[in-house]
């Protein structure tokens, strides 16, 4: 159910965004990495985009035209890798086509944060999703929280993600047990989605997909973004009535993508936060 | 149910090739791309194939004599894997060894339809399997057609497969709603399968490794090739019935490949078309 | 059921280290295949560890820093990978982070052979695993036998084991129908399992990156190998249960894993053999 306050974003903007996929197959240009490169495309293609995996350099100018969105994740990262998400990250914004970019491991080496660190100083990303730690891990300033109470969501977290969107002019998703969706204005928290997504790979990756589609059809990368986590969250509540454990969990989240509908959206916990938080 | 006119290729080729695969485990080396590799090993072995998978320049020459058929996808192909696929192909054409290619994206770019080319061009490919748009990428000719009716197959794709079949003395696939297998003499038109084969990832490049697998064992790569699309076809019908979405529909085509029997192919819709299509 | 001469492996020692892996949630730095990745991923979040997939050179000092074991597969190797395993496996051993080390291929290749051989040799290995024919093609030596029974179990490659155990210094698993698990002191075998295993590609490998799990928190190698062996066996067994065919098999194998407990061991066969077989 939304709250009173949420007024910017309605289910019914996220239900007209997810109908734009469905009829329009939007093309989702994918530089992910090894691990998950199955499931990326099957999770685009079960909510009705059309993925496309192209890494070589050399295509990546004509991948860029026929794309509507590019998807960049450094899960498996390596140089020869790096400078062709650097080519597709330069042409995507010459075309104007929106870039989502997903730091993964941020924080764990140095080379993860300071790529990411690159990629969002030279590139107009639209969308940053993370989890706590890789949002945190990229702000290089030092914050300090006053003992505020975290029971709901890592405050340090939300104040990373705030200077992060405004720094680069970026909206910033911050997944987790609460996805909490930021941009220079606004927080939107979506209390939803199941604990069997901590125990399936590729599931943070998956929101990061996720937000390439919905990019590629709303102009408001904010409000793409947010439907995006709200849509994921849903399928997989869907999809943990419908499982026993990890593998049929993500066997019945396929599913689920595929089947989802406005009334699904009924129990969606949406949440409009004040800005200082 | 087999037309009257299919005189060349009847269920009980397939059955036998099926059989032949299911007791010899024939070994197909795959060169393919990171999205489906792992889709691929287990499609072959639910078939009784024995699938391995090795890029490394240095390996091939020793890959190539223990395999019974080679299969080579460029989904995301790059200047190392171009290198060891070429060299791959070499050998497998200096050992008699069938070579299967899927130019996966030819059109797309023009890394891809060159590389497929120049692959098709320098190499003896017992079966070429693409898309009708990928297909028809590949013939440099332009080809006119005369308003027939496309209403069952793209008139357009068939006579670019003809002319590829003809001019690289190659089978050509056109997979689609309906497979077309189509070789210098014959054209077999498959009227089976399931759409939900459109919202999981990999099942051309399945399509393809299948045809490998046949091809091992059957001399002939035109009743090869018309035995694996008929296979897939077959095991989709049955997947399709056992599932409800993509995720589960691909749990199921696994389950249903390792199943399969001669009465699984009763409802098999297999027509030779006239070669002047 | 135990045998009565199993002193040194009990059930007990098993659950006590799947409990220590699902309260610790070890962090498993793997090096591993491109067809496995991602199974490899969802099969060790299923039992409770935290798989972290890394190749680049730069990244291999902190990634050893964060990791609890390094798991090294070479499924699809290359130059380039070999490099990383080697930097890796170098740090990994200034570190003392077990190692685990799965020569896929070994016997196919001269490469694969060689590097294996090189592995070996150059680092400290905890467990090495592959099936009988790796195993016995990574021993130089020219074996033997005498005709002895090898009903149960290959005698040749349990006798290549206890070479490569004793020269390196390592466990041996050689996993097939039967399991077997060689120390420079002690064989034990264990009996489960299901045939599906060898329907579905990357059982090898998961065997291996769950002898990772293990040996990140059981400081004996040659009990977590044959505690992971055991785990993988019983999991297989009732997955088996509740699956048609190899797609359904791999899905309710994470599921099992995931639940796994201690009552799911009951059946649990596992035999202390003699020295010298």
């Amino acid at each position: 159910m939304l709250s009173e306050q949420c007024e910017t974003i309605t289910v019914n903007n996220i239900i007209t965004a997810l109908g734009k996929i469905q009829t329009s197959n939007p093309v989702i240009h994918n530089i992910t990495n090894f691990v998950v490169m199955q499931l990326t495309a099957n999770i685009l293609l079960a909510l009705g985009a059309s993925p496309i995996m192209a890494h070589t350099l050399e295509e990546q100018q004509e991948i860029a035209k026929i794309s509507q969105a590019l998807v960049i994740n450094i899960g498996t990262l390596d140089p020869t890798w790096i400078y062709s998400m650097n080519a597709a990250m330069n042409i995507a914004n010459q075309y104007h086509k929106p870039i989502v970019f997903d730091p993964v491991g941020a924080g764990a080496t140095n080379l993860r944060t300071q790529i990411s660190q690159d990629f969002l100083l030279n590139h107009k990303i639209s969308v940053l999703r993370g989890n706590a730690a890789e949002i945190m891990a990229l702000n290089n300033e030092v914050i300090k929280t006053k003992g505020v109470d975290s029971s709901h969501a890592s405050q340090d977290a939300i104040i990373a993600g705030r200077y992060l969107a405004e720094k680069y002019n970026t909206v910033v998703v911050i997944s987790g047990k609460q996805d909490i969706i930021i941009s220079a204005e606004d927080t939107v928290l979506i209390d939803n989605g199941d604990v069997m997504m901590t125990h399936v790979t590729g599931m943070g990756c998956s929101a990061t997909a996720l937000i390439g589609a919905f990019v590629a059809v709303v102009d408001d990368p904010f409000i793409a973004a947010t439907a995006a986590m709200a849509t994921l969250a849903m399928a997989a509540e869907l999809a943990a009535k419908n499982s026993d454990g990890p593998g049929s969990f993500q066997v019945a989240l396929l599913d689920a993508l595929f089947q989802l509908k406005a009334a699904d959206y009924v129990n969606l916990k949406l949440n409009l936060l004040d800005k200082l938080v």
